[in-house]
């Protein structure tokens, strides 16, 4: 089911500025049943974006009426919640009094098999490298290509994701993912003030780890970690079993999020 | 008038691609009457996108039976032609086998005034950067966000347009428009294969104009420079009488491209 400023309806106008320059944002939330553990760090990253990209904030607690009435009767559901800066008049000028396109949706939660979480994930080691833009870096916006760029890199249904650098060399993020490398022994997650997003669920880790660095990572770095894992607000915790050719274990730090990733109320798939 | 798929609609489906990731590109071009002087560059742009994003590309001749059905009636027009990746899966993956959206939309032709052609425009100088994606750069994505920062940066109603350098310092173009520079009697354009759109006005100078140069532009060196212009395939030739407080007169190769653009076919605002 998809809200669209409150009515039910599955169409935007094809003037929507979302549409028309990606110019907006978005949140994808996971619920099970009538919770949604991370809804308040999503919650605060979507009024940091607006803030930022200087779009009128929604109320939260109009969202979270709106997303209990699109997940009606689902047990498990991914809702994705999309902001836009509405129509206006042609060009990239902001309107001066946006009325903002307010898109909620929910989907079926996708089935996640145990093995990944157990063994880890493989990962294609993307050529494409995300563009340093530090006005847009950490946002969850709607410019989204360098993402499906990278994305259609691969066909192997065994990788189920991607790592991507920066032009110099970092490594930022998966596709859809933050990224943590535990170096010499210490969890180091990559800095994004540059360019990728700022995950929920890594904002979350970084308080639920005793200590983290959060700094740049150069690949060679982050290919002697002796443990790499992936963060990700709807699939959870995920250790990778190998960069291309380079393989690593499931660790002790990715083990003991995969736990608190239980604790904060999300089911077990990844037992 | 919109249309859709061909069908009069005025709206898209709310799990478009263009929508959820910006994952399209798109046209604008003006029509005077029925005509279209620019149409086969914006058809070979549209068609080098649509490789390089591995869209499907549609077949011009139906574009060009959409356009007139959208313009029918209008002296002068402005029609956006916007591709995208349709509908799918949720995820960045690209669809195995796309369905593209197409909408066609035609827009009254904004009022031009004399002065910007005859005396030349007052540009803002950004402080947004273009961030440099070589995957990107040149073509006319959906992905705009830097765009609307930019044009976001001022208000003054006779500052008309910005002037954007990438991360390095080099002036690359204006926020919709490209930049042209007279240096030491050479007319030059910023090369385009790091950030920017290929307009496709610039394509058309860049063959009319006998001699002209296609390289990086350090910003000090288009300050130095004895003319400056912008080339929008809407709003033609207009020369740059002042970026910030650095003042420019129209110069002879600005007159020589607007008279080309005359000779192309399109009216006279520019007198």
């Amino acid at each position: 089911m998809i809200l669209v400023d409150g009515q039910p309806q599955d169409t935007v106008p094809a003037t929507d500025r979302g549409l028309l320059y990606g110019d907006g944002l978005f949140e994808t939330i996971r619920f099970t049943g009538k919770s949604a553990p991370l809804w308040s760090r999503h919650m605060q990253r979507l009024a940091l974006g607006c803030e930022r990209l200087r779009l009128p904030a929604p109320d939260p607690a109009l969202l979270w009426q709106e997303t209990a009435t699109v997940t009606r009767g689902m047990a498990e559901a991914v809702v994705r919640i999309t902001l836009t800066r509405g129509t206006g008049a042609r060009g990239y000028a902001m309107p001066a009094d946006p009325c903002v396109t307010r898109i909620v949706a929910a989907f079926a939660m996708p089935a996640l098999e145990a093995a990944p979480y157990r063994d880890g994930l493989r990962l294609h080691l993307c050529e494409t490298r995300l563009a340093e833009q530090p006005l847009l870096a950490g946002l969850k916006h709607l410019n989204r290509l360098e993402q499906v760029l990278a994305r259609a890199e691969w066909n192997d249904p065994a990788m189920a994701e991607g790592l991507l650098c920066d032009m110099h060399g970092h490594a930022i993020s998966a596709t859809a993912a933050n990224l943590f490398a535990v170096v010499d022994g210490v969890p180091v997650t990559p800095a994004l003030e540059r360019c990728g997003v700022a995950g929920v669920l890594r904002a979350e880790l970084l308080e639920a780890l005793p200590r983290v660095e959060v700094r740049d990572l150069p690949l060679a770095e982050c290919l002697r970690a002796s443990e790499l894992f992936l963060s990700s607000s709807v699939r959870g915790i995920l250790p990778v079993q190998a960069v291309a050719d380079k393989v690593f274990a499931p660790g002790p730090v990715a083990r003991a999020m995969q736990a608190h990733w239980r604790e904060l109320g999300f089911p077990m798939e990844q037992a």
